[in-house]
């Protein structure tokens, strides 16, 4: 029986060269593609809603893949998560339509990013999951600052040089928010899709404000401009999560 | 000036065969060793307070080396972390006199184990510091059998056959503990020095008479004895840390 099985997927980015496939090099879905073809014994080729660069952790990638089986979710969920690398789990397998694309039908996705404000060197377990960020943050700030990036805008500033030249760099951001835990702040991002860059991108440019105590002014010149420095600020990718994908 | 220079070490053993040397094999003790000779540019030997086994992780581990050097303890600090890999943290640097020997010095260990109860296969991400038994605790048996350990006892049951036949296995544990947090639990010991795998082997025991709700004349049956297979439930390192030494 033809059936297009859905997954979420959880996944420690650490080790892999990001989450599509690429030769040679280990990635997300290269694992998770030869795990499935190796037990199913055919190839599988599998669908996912959004790419994760290297580094970058997720808590709900979706995944999707046409198969020819019997085997029940749970089992298949079972199955999976005896052969993957435990850096790779498969939270929920569900039966969908033929015509279903985790890619195509996602209508929301949610990201965040974890900063570590400890004035100490990162511990070594949390060290993998944030990044350190020793100076103080002035909440209300960036409470206020992160809302800037609420709307339609064009992000043209906030992404790559390829991204900008090939392709419309207009996206909408549905919210933001903010949640802090002892020294960790989590900033999270929903919107329907994003560029590649664009969230650390844009917590880069928060954090910048934070350092350098910089006017909120400047957050709406990079929004208004094709190119700013202030969307230029590279941070690390290990703080970055795909926390969830919506349908 | 001669020093003698003690440092508090956290790491994340996931990538290491151990604390202790080993020849072409990456271990912790081999990579702070080879940092600090080649900053201070001339051979360090550490002595450290316990040996961790590969994969185990360790909050408060303690070395101390001798140098000549005028460098303050918290510039040392920052050099160090600055160089050592990030699942490696220098948390405190202190002079120390002489003769000091985290090794002989030390008076008292903790170390901690953490399970993790929860039924579905863990995240990727305290997957990597807990080991996964989805069964059912008794917490009141749990913390009533923990308490058999208490005192000295011959270990002899708990640890490995070459430990068992080259040196006196009687050991003292000064006090253990239980505390939960959701799906996890976290047993602690408490002791002057522990054999081979004895901590392990000790909550492996405990585990055992969970799982298959055994008496508890068990156990005390083992600790009478000088091999007992209730002593031999290996469980992995990955949930393991050293936590603290006292001097």
């Amino acid at each position: 029986m033809r059936r297009n099985i859905k997954c979420t997927v959880e996944y420690d980015g650490t080790n892999y060269f990001g989450f599509q496939k690429q030769k040679d090099l280990p990635t997300i879905q290269g694992v998770i593609e030869s795990t499935l073809s190796s037990f199913l014994n055919t190839e599988v080729v599998i669908d996912f809603a959004g790419r994760t660069d290297r580094g970058v952790h997720a808590f709900g990638q979706v995944i999707n893949f046409l198969v020819e089986t019997e085997i029940p979710p749970k089992n298949f969920k079972e199955i999976l998560n005896k052969r993957l690398p435990p850096d790779i789990r498969i939270r929920k397998v569900e039966n969908e339509h033929l015509r279903f694309s985790s890619r195509f039908d996602a209508k929301k996705k949610i990201y965040f990013y974890v900063v570590n404000t400890g004035k100490d060197f990162p511990d070594p377990f949390m060290g993998r999951y944030s990044m350190w960020f020793p100076y103080s943050i002035n909440r209300e700030r960036l409470e206020e600052n992160i809302k800037l990036f609420i709307g339609k805008h064009n992000f043209s500033a906030f992404t790559k040089k390829e991204v900008r030249e090939t392709m419309s760099t207009v996206r909408e951001i549905y919210s933001t928010s903010v949640r802090r835990k002892g020294r960790f702040y989590y900033l999270f991002f929903e919107g329907k899709s994003f560029l590649r860059h664009q969230v650390r991108r844009m917590v880069g440019a928060l954090l910048k404000i934070e350092r350098e105590n910089l006017d909120k002014e400047i957050l709406i010149e990079a929004l208004n401009s094709k190119k700013h420095p202030l969307g230029e600020e590279k941070i690390p990718p290990n703080g970055l999560f795909l926390y969830k994908v919506f349908y």
